[in-house]
C-alpha cells in the first residue's frame, strides 16, 4: 500500500471520554506480559525468566485457585440436563452427590433453559434465594424485587454511574487509591470523579474528615456531589471499614443527600477486623432513628469473581438497592433490559454461592474443606508475600487484611526518578516495567490506582502459587536499587 | 411511614438520556405478560387463557427450541473438567463421542479455566477459529488481531457505538423498523439517530436513494453523520441484502466516509434469498479496485443467540473490524477491558459455533440432525403463521424471508384508533395489549421498531410450538375487528 488510507476514524476524533479513560490492570504491562508469554510458549528464548506470573489482576483460577466442585458439578448437569437422566451413573461413577442432582433439577425448574435471556434484572428464583442470603447475613428483610443479577459487580457499577450521573457537574466521591473501574466508568460517562485519600498510616482507614473535605471543595468548585463509592473491604488496600466508620460514612450521606455505592466484592476476603454490610448498618440505623434515614439510597455490590469462589470467567453477580424511589428503579430496569440479561450460567453460579451446601448435606464436607483450604493458602500465600516485602530496603507494607492484593510503598532512589523521566514514566511504572523484563512478574503501578503526591506503591496479588516468585521480586528489587542508589 | 422519605436520586434528577431510551421488546407489555405467567403459576384464575406466549423476543430455548447436543456435552466438560478423566464412562454409558471430549480438551488447553478471565479481546486460541471461519466464509483472510469476543451481539454494538460516537452532534443511520437496540444505545450515548425508512413495498428492501435524502437533511441540520447501521437479515424484517444493494451501500459509505455496522447475527436464518456477509463484498472490491475502497470501515457483528443455536442466555458473540486505524483499535480494546472480558463459557460456545462437528466426525451426523430439524421446524413455523395472516381482515404480510420475525401491518379501524386514544396509546399498542389480555400472546407493537407515520404492524417470533397459539390471534383478531369496525 502506498498511502495511508483515508479513514473516517482515528484517534483525534472518536470519542473523547473513552478516549481519557485509563485502565491500568489491563493497561501496557499487562500486554507486555501476553507477549512475553507468548513469546515463552513459542519456544522463543532470549527472556531471562521461564514463566510469567500475572500478578495484576484478581484472577484465582488462572493461578493455583481450583474451582470449587459442587458448584461446577451443578454447572455441568445445567449445561447438559440430559446427564440427570443417568442418576446412577452420576452418583455411583462419578462422585456426584445427591443434592448435587437436586440443585440442578431445581435450578433447571426455574430457569429453564441456561441457553435462554431470563427476565432482565435475573431469574425471579434466584433473587430470591439472593435475598434469603442476604437477610441471614444482616439479620433484617430483602426483598428480591430489589436485586439486579449483573455480568460481574462491574457491569452493576456501570449501570448505577449511568443513572445516578445527570450531567459532567455530577460528581461521584472515589476513593484513593481505588480499583480504576470507576475512574475510567466516570470517564467514559463525561461525569466527575471526586478523590478522598484513604489513610495509609491508619492502614488504609476511611476517615469522614478528609471525605468532607474532598467533598466541600468539589461543591465550593460548583461540583453536584451525588454518591459516594465506598470499597470495603478495599481494593487495592484490602482495609475493613468498622462498624463506627460505617455509621459515620452513612451519616455523612444522609446529611449531604449521597447515594451510598458500597463496592462489597471482597466481603469474605478478610484476615484482619470482620466484614459489616452497609446495608446491616444502615438498617439498624434506620430502627434505632425512626424515619431520619429513610431517605438514604445504598446500593451494594457483590459477585461470584473473588472471595473463595473466584469464578470471574463466568462474569455472575448482582446489586441490592435499598431506599430507592420506584421511578428510579424502573429506569434501572430499563437501562439493564438493552443489554438483555446477565449470563444465565453467571445467575446460577450466583445461587450457588449464596445457597451453598449445608452442613448435614452430602456435598457439605467437601465444600467446606476445599473452601477452607482456599482461605487458609491466601492467607497463608499473602504472609509469605509480606514477609518478604518487610525485608526489602525502602518497602513498606502493612500487615495483610484481606482482599486479594498488598500495595506496599516503594522508596526508590532519586536516580530511579530521574530514569524514569528519561523515558517518560512516572517512577513506579519504571520500577513495574524493569521488573516484569527482569522476572516475567507483572504487578500494577500505583498511580494506576491512585497515591498520595511524592508516594509510590504497586499492587500484587497473593494468587501465585510456589514461593520462587516471591524470591525474585526480593532479587530484583536488591538489583534495582543497587543500581539507582 | 408517614411521609415520603427525602431522597437523592427522583425520576427528575437521574441522567436524561437514560430517561430518553426506550426498549419496547422488553418493555409494559412484556412486563404484564411476567405478571400474568406468574398468576397462572400461582393458580389464580380469572383470566382468559392458560399459557402466556411470549412472542415478543427472539428466545428459541425458552419456547421450543432444544439446545444442540454437541455444544452442550462439550460445555458440560468445560464446567467440570474431571469428568473428562471418566473417559470410559462418558463414551459408553452417557452417549459422549470422541470429538466431544477432545474439543472439551483442546478449549481446555486454550483457555484454562473457564472460571478464569481471559484476555480482553477474548482467547486468542478462539479469536484464531472464528477468524478460519470468516476466511472460509468470505474467501478472503482474516485476522485474530481484528476480532473482538462480546457478551452477546449488543454488547458489541455497545462498544463499538461509544467508541464512533463523538459528541451530541454525531449520527448514525439506522434502518427503520429497527432492533431498539440501536435507537436506545444512541439515547443513553445522547448521540444522534438519523433514521432511514425500508421499504415494505419491496419486501423491506435497503434503498441507497432513501438512506441518501436521510443522510443530506441530517447534513444540513449540522448533524456529523458517522456511520450507518445495517442489519441483514433484518430485525423485524427478516429481508437478506442483495450483492448489488450492499455494494452500493459500500459505495455510499465510501463517498461519504461513513463506517459500516453491519448487524449480521440472523445470517443462518435464510428462507428467501442468501446470506452475503458485507466483508465479503467489501474485500471483493478492494481487490477490483485497487486503493479505493481501503479507508472504508467495518464492524461485522455476529453472536451464538440465533440461528440454530439460540443460546442467547449464554451471552456469547463477536466483532470483526475491517480496515480501522490501529490506535482506534487500541482504544476499542482499552474500553471493553474496563468490563474485563466476555463471559468465558460463552466465548467457548462461540468456538463450536464457528467449528462444528464436520462430516465424517464422530458428532457429525446428530448434529446434522439437529442443525436441520430446527431450520425447518422455523420455516414451518414462519409459513403456517404468515398463512394465518393472510387470512386476517385488515393484515398485510410478506412472505417469510428469514430471522426469527413476522411483521405484519395491520389496518386498523377508526374507532380503533379513538379507543386507543382514550387510552393514551398508539393504536397498535392498544392492538397489542387488547391481544396479550385476550390471549396470554406477547407481541411487540410496531412503534417500538420505528414504522412509516399512519401505518401500524406488530412483531412476532415464529418460534412457538404448536398451531393453537395462530388460532387465537385468528380469533382475537376478528373479535377486535367486530368490535371496533
Amino acid at each position: 500500500m502506498s498511502s495511508t488510507p483515508s479513514r473516517r476514524l482515528n484517534i483525534h476524533n472518536i470519542n473523547p471520554h473513552v478516549k481519557k479513560a485509563k485502565y491500568a490492570v489491563r493497561g501496557e504491562l499487562a500486554v507486555k506480559s501476553e507477549e512475553f508469554r507468548a513469546a515463552l510458549l513459542g519456544g522463543k528464548s532470549g527472556l531471562p525468566f521461564t514463566q510469567v506470573v500475572s500478578a495484576n489482576i484478581g484472577n484465582p483460577q488462572q493461578l493455583d485457585q481450583k474451582p470449587i466442585t459442587f458448584f461446577r458439578q451443578v454447572l455441568s448437569l445445567l449445561e447438559n440436563p440430559e446427564l440427570i437422566e443417568h442418576e446412577g451413573v452420576l452418583l455411583n461413577q462419578l462422585g456426584y452427590k445427591p443434592d448435587v442432582i437436586e440443585r440442578a433439577k431445581w435450578l433447571l425448574k426455574h430457569v429453564g433453559s441456561v441457553g435462554a435471556y431470563s427476565a432482565s434484572n435475573g431469574v425471579p428464583a434466584i433473587r430470591q434465594k439472593i435475598a434469603e442470603f442476604l437477610e441471614k447475613r444482616d439479620g433484617f428483610p430483602a426483598s428480591q424485587a430489589d436485586i439486579y443479577l449483573s455480568a460481574g459487580a462491574s457491569s452493576g457499577v456501570n449501570t448505577l454511574l449511568h443513572v445516578i450521573c445527570q450531567n459532567d457537574k455530577s460528581g461521584i466521591l472515589v476513593p484513593i487509591p481505588q480499583y480504576p473501574l470507576y475512574t475510567a466508568s466516570l470517564s467514559v460517562l463525561n461525569a466527575t470523579c471526586v478523590p478522598y485519600y484513604l489513610d495509609e498510616s491508619k492502614n488504609w482507614g476511611t476517615d469522614v474528615d478528609t471525605i468532607k473535605e474532598s467533598y466541600e471543595s468539589a461543591k465550593a468548585a460548583g461540583i453536584d456531589v451525588r454518591a459516594i463509592v465506598i470499597i470495603n473491604p478495599g481494593n487495592p488496600t484490602g482495609a475493613s471499614l468498622s462498624e463506627e466508620d460505617i455509621r459515620n460514612v452513612i451519616e455523612f450521606a444522609s446529611q449531604e443527600k449521597l447515594v451510598i455505592m458500597a463496592d462489597e466484592v471482597y466481603q469474605t476476603n478478610v484476615f484482619i477486623g470482620e466484614f459489616i454490610s452497609f446495608k446491616r448498618v444502615l438498617r439498624q440505623l434506620q430502627k434505632e432513628f425512626p424515619g431520619k434515614y429513610d431517605g438514604v439510597e445504598l446500593a451494594s455490590l457483590h459477585s461470584v469473581s473473588k472471595g473463595m469462589v473466584g469464578e470471574c470467567g463466568h462474569r455472575g453477580g448482582f446489586f441490592e438497592l435499598v431506599n430507592f424511589d420506584e421511578h428510579v428503579q424502573a429506569e434501572i430496569y430499563k437501562f439493564v433490559s438493552i443489554m438483555l440479561c446477565a449470563p444465565v450460567i453467571g445467575q446460577c453460579l450466583v445461587e450457588l454461592m449464596v445457597n451453598p451446601p449445608k452442613p448435614g448435606e452430602p456435598s457439605h464436607e467437601l465444600y467446606h474443606k476445599e473452601y477452607t483450604a482456599i482461605y487458609e493458602g491466601l492467607k497463608e500465600r499473602a504472609n509469605a508475600l509480606h514477609k518478604a516485602f518487610e525485608q526489602m530496603e525502602g518497602v513498606e507494607c502493612g500487615a495483610p487484611q484481606g482482599s486479594m492484593y498488598l500495595f506496599p510503598t516503594i522508596n526508590l532512589p532519586d536516580k530511579a526518578a530521574e530514569a524514569a523521566k528519561k523515558e517518560g514514566r512516572t517512577p513506579d511504572e519504571f520500577y513495574c516495567l524493569q521488573l516484569l523484563e527482569a522476572t516475567g512478574i507483572c504487578v500494577v503501578p500505583g498511580s494506576g490506582f491512585g497515591q498520595k503526591p511524592g508516594s509510590l506503591h504497586f499492587r500484587t496479588t497473593f494468587l501465585a502459587p510456589g514461593t520462587e516468585w516471591v524470591g525474585s521480586i526480593v532479587k530484583f528489587h536488591k538489583e534495582f536499587m543497587d543500581k539507582y542508589r
